[in-house]
C-alpha cells in the first residue's frame, strides 16, 4: 500500500444549499465553509487528484409562503414558478463551479428535489464518491429536536464516510438556526 | 479562496489500535482500514501537503486477565508489566512511522492511556488537527449498547471535524465486536 500517484481521482461529494437569511442567490454559510475547507484541507495543490461532486437538495415549497405575493391565474404562472425554482438552483450550483474552474478542480453538479438527508444519502449510493463533505451549523441538542440535521442522518446513514464541516463561531448567525 | 500551493501542511490526526483477535503487536482491522484510506483517498501523491498524527491510546488493564498466568513477587515483576506494556504500544506505533516513512510524508506518534474516546478529544483539543480519521467497526445498535463506540463519541465531543471509516463486510471478522 502506497500513496496514490495518479490513477482516478478521489470523488468527494459536496452538498450545497441556499442560505435562509441572505437573498437570492446566496449559498449558506455552512456549505460554503465546507465547500471551502476541502479545497484548503483535502484538495490543497493536488487539483488532478480530485473531483467534486456538488448536489443540491431543493425543498419542495408545499407552504406556498414564498409565493404570498403572486397571484397564479393561469397554468403559466405554476410553469413560471417551477422555472424559477430551477434558475435559483442552478444559480447556486453556478456559484461553486465557478470557484472548481478557477482553481482547476473537475466537477460535476446537479439539483434534485426532496428531503435534503434523504435524497443525499440516495444520491451517495446511486453515485458512490468516496466521501461527502456537508456543513453543519452545530446546534445545541434542544435546537436540534426542532430543526433537525442533516449532517447527523448522513453520518448515520450514508454508504460511504461523511464528514461535517461546522461553521465558526465568527461566522453563527444571531439566530443559530439560520445560516 | 484558491486551492492551496505549498504553506503549512493539513495536520491529520489518526487514531490507531492493536488488534483483539491477531497477536502483538498487530493493528487492528479499522484502523489499519482508516489508515489506508487516508493515504489512498485523501493524502494521495502529494505527500508534502500533510501531516499525520498517530495516536494510540492504550487502555489500563485493570482486570489483569492479561496477566493471569503470571506470578508477581516483586517490585520489578510490575516495573517489567509496565515496561512490556510500553514495548507493545512502541511496536504497534513503529507499523504506521515506518508506513508513513515508506511513502515519504511527515508523522508524529505518540501513546497515551485511559479511555480511548475521551483521550483522542483531550488530544485533539491540546493538537489542534485538522481533522481526525478513527476506525469504526461498523456495528448494530444492539451491539453499541453493550461495546460502546469511539467513533461516535468523538463525531459528537471532538472540537475538529472526525471522519470515521467503516471496515469493509469482506473484513469484518466472525464476531464483529472482535477488530
Amino acid at each position: 500500500m502506497a500513496a496514490v500517484e495518479g490513477g482516478v481521482p478521489t470523488r468527494i461529494m459536496v452538498a450545497v444549499n441556499e442560505s435562509t437569511i441572505k437573498g437570492y442567490p446566496h449559498a449558506s454559510i455552512s456549505s460554503m465553509g465546507a465547500f471551502d475547507w476541502t479545497l484548503k484541507k483535502i484538495i490543497r495543490s493536488n487539483t488532478s487528484g480530485f473531483k467534486i461532486l456538488l448536489i443540491h437538495v431543493q425543498v419542495p415549497d408545499e407552504d406556498g409562503f414564498d409565493d404570498m405575493d403572486s397571484i397564479f391565474a393561469s397554468p403559466e404562472d405554476f410553469k413560471r414558478m417551477k422555472h424559477r425554482d430551477k434558475i435559483r438552483g442552478l444559480h447556486l450550483l453556478e456559484y461553486f463551479v465557478h470557484k472548481c474552474h478557477e482553481i482547476g478542480v473537475a466537477c460535476e453538479a446537479w439539483v434534485k428535489k426532496g428531503d435534503p438527508k434523504e435524497v443525499i444519502c440516495f444520491e451517495a449510493k446511486r453515485v458512490q464518491p468516496d466521501f461527502i463533505v456537508v456543513g453543519s451549523r452545530g446546534l445545541n441538542p434542544f435546537q436540534k429536536v426542532f430543526v433537525g440535521t442533516v449532517s447527523e442522518f448522513c453520518i448515520k446513514h450514508a454508504d460511504c464516510p461523511v464528514i461535517a464541516i461546522k461553521r465558526s463561531t465568527a461566522q453563527t448567525p444571531q439566530d443559530p438556526v439560520d445560516d
